[in-house]
């Protein structure tokens, strides 16, 4: 018989253990800050039907990167490829049920077919937060302050990442009322400037060029070169700084001012690629040298579950991805040390193990993680399975340690060991316990 | 335009913020007990190639119940309906790697096309944890051991649930060498006695009659009719009772008597409807009279790792799911009550944001989750709004507050309130926090 082939699929990762502890880690960071700021937790189904992502997803995503099927029933699906519709859906759903604010967060997986590469895989996880039901700025501050705050409870430092802003009213006032262009054009030139990073200076001034009207192309380009000068939101040209759209702007950065938040930046090149932000948006750039790209984003969304036929509501939200988290912690040599989730590995001397088996029980009855090895091995090979795995104490248990009631632990980090009874055993390791957690602010 | 509809995809279900807390409460649970026993954490893609399914996962499963489909690479691939192939093929993938005992779990969804009812979605989530390297029935009964723990985590009394326990290599005795049936007339017989709960015994009688060959159907009803007596081990017809597959049996009752496992119990007619076992088979049923069913299993799979070309590795597992324990926490009236994560409100009096604000992120520095109410509403609303949101603090906080340093916190079940100042406010909400965490018992 043929054998099948033990890889994963095509772009996606196994996680083992040890990968596991490192998603974990990323996981319990994002929950413990979305909590902190009152966000509960949700999720949604993995499938949604094909209508929910063609109306509003942005057409390269619909067309050629979605996991589209045809069910059992006839039904035409989709893999999720973010969440903002699903929860959209659900709000839109319990419209009228729903307790405004709503904070919701959710911590799930997503797939598109994409060409797997570095910090993209096909299937990834992101966290979600929306707050909905609050019109006013201090949703979007909220959003971007939280968005400050993940990257500082993972350790980050103001100069390792930048939070570029910019608002979409204001994009398009630039668009149509300051270079004068059609609809057709500003779409065109929305695509491009999503692109500046990507290609050349001579190439976006050559493609720019081909966008305006042979009458409106010189003064356009002109005008294109001057924004692109601009470094606050200060620094608008006349025309652009008086109009509704930068005033908001500006009382966003005045509240970000108030709540703290540094390291933001105004950038009037920055587009966001889904269509359905009517807002301010933002994205948090990675600064390192050799990593220098946008990591996540978010904005304002309102009247998204409006598809849905009820009334819009005011949204506001974001989503960080786990790969792109761990590509920046790798980066910034923020990665902490993460061992075992189990705390002592039982080693069984001679023919101890019925008795080692009680023992574990009554540790795990105080909240002891233990592991037991069954196996009957010898001594140096079942020290050598705790090591490889990473647990931080091993108890030696033999037919003398357990009529005594005295046992051997040794601390693998230390090379320290002790022997104890019970109640020592189990304060020994709680406070290792208590002490790791206090690394990870829980 | 058409309006999309805000259903969930048939069969599926939304989790909003009151629906997750109750299952975060059983992944908490199924977490705790699985790291108690030295598991660690895995996980697997959502996709598997569909030639893993088709070499052994019981036919209905693989011809009308998977999500299967051709992905735009031309791969055909199936969303995973249960880990165990993935994790045996992630096990395979790191054959020599891996530090044995593995003892690894997931918390994980999965999806099959079934017609939606109670306690089936198409979507759903199940805890799989997997020993994989012992060869002894140390193994079997850490497993069974684990799932009566699971139980009892949940607060269930041992008359809620019985673990029932059988063996495949015994079945296998049972049908060749004392029914003397051939390979495919062991093949029915196994089908029926898997139906044997869901039929009437006249019908399962007569099908089990169809079955032998005309010189054998007597002896051979008569002989499965005494089986069906047989409650414990011992009760064996002395020429089964001998066989090493009883013996086996009675050594693993054996050790879950050391092992302080009670409430289980031997049944002959247990099958496990999967191909892959090939040693003890348990499924744990829920006692509730109006709810009698299995809710879970498990057994022993050595060898699954070999269809990856690997030598094989002695395994033993099971997989509880959250809905099944849903309906048993629900129908035996287990379910505690539990409020949201967030843990006070910011009434904000008056124009008090900008310092509420503040405030609030005082309180999250101690790890306090706090959610401010930044809608500018009247107070009644804004309490209104936290006591709907089951928030068990609302602080408020107004200029006044804000220069005196003291703020009136209210706890919403108690109905009481007090000023404090900011370290008291700190300390009460904290004592709250770990008097509801003792009650889950972390």
């Amino acid at each position: 018989m043929a054998y099948l082939s033990p890889q994963p699929y095509r772009g996606t990762r196994d996680l083992y253990p040890e990968d596991m502890r490192l998603q974990n880690y990323i996981f319990s960071v994002w929950r413990k800050v979305a909590e902190s700021f009152g966000y509960e937790e949700y999720d949604a189904p993995l499938l949604e039907p094909f209508e929910v992502y063609a109306a509003k997803s942005g057409q390269d995503l619909v067309s050629n990167e979605t996991y589209q099927f045809v069910d059992r029933g006839g039904r035409n699906v989709v893999i999720r490829p973010e969440m903002t519709p699903s929860v959209s859906r659900m709000v839109a759903a319990r419209r009228q049920e729903i307790a405004y604010p709503a904070r919701w967060y959710s911590i799930a997986p997503f797939m598109r077919y994409e060409r797997p590469q570095r910090g993209r895989e096909r299937q990834f996880w992101q966290l979600n937060t929306d707050v909905f039901g609050v019109e006013s700025l201090e949703a979007d501050a909220e959003i971007i302050s939280m968005a400050d705050a993940i990257m500082k409870a993972f350790g980050a430092e103001r100069k390792m990442y930048t939070i570029k802003i910019n608002s979409r009213p204001l994009i398009n006032t630039v668009m149509t009322d300051y270079l004068q262009l059609d609809v057709i054009q500003t779409q065109m030139m929305i695509k491009l400037f999503d692109r500046k990073e990507k290609i050349s200076h001579e190439d976006f001034e050559a493609q720019a060029a081909e966008i305006f009207d042979d009458a409106k192309r010189k003064d356009g380009l002109h005008k294109i070169a001057s924004l692109l000068k601009v470094s606050t939101i200060g620094d608008l040209p006349s025309e652009l700084a008086e109009s509704p759209a930068a005033e908001q702007v500006k009382q966003l950065f005045g509240l970000l001012r108030d709540y703290g938040v540094a390291g933001t930046e105004f950038d009037i090149a920055l587009m966001r690629g889904f269509d359905y932000y009517t807002g301010i948006v933002f994205e948090v750039f990675d600064n390192h040298p050799e990593n220098r790209r946008s990591m996540f984003g978010g904005g304002r969304y309102d009247g998204l579950v409006g598809l849905f036929g009820v009334e819009p509501i005011a949204t506001v939200g974001m989503a960080p991805g786990a790969t792109t988290t761990e590509d920046f912690l790798r980066s910034h040599n923020l990665l902490p040390k993460l061992s075992s989730t189990t705390e002592v590995y039982l080693i069984i001397l001679g023919d101890a193990v019925k008795g080692a088996q009680k023992l574990a029980a009554k540790l795990r009855a105080e909240n002891v993680r233990v592991e037991v090895d069954v196996t009957d091995r010898k001594l140096d090979k079942q020290i050598k399975t705790a090591i490889k795995k990473q647990i931080p104490y091993l108890l030696f248990v033999g037919e003398q340690e357990l009529s005594e009631e005295l046992y051997t632990l040794k601390d693998v980090h230390e090379s320290k060991e002790q022997r104890l009874a019970f109640e020592q055993l189990v304060i020994t390791i709680k406070d290792y316990r208590h002490h790791e957690k206090d690394l990870l602010d829980f």
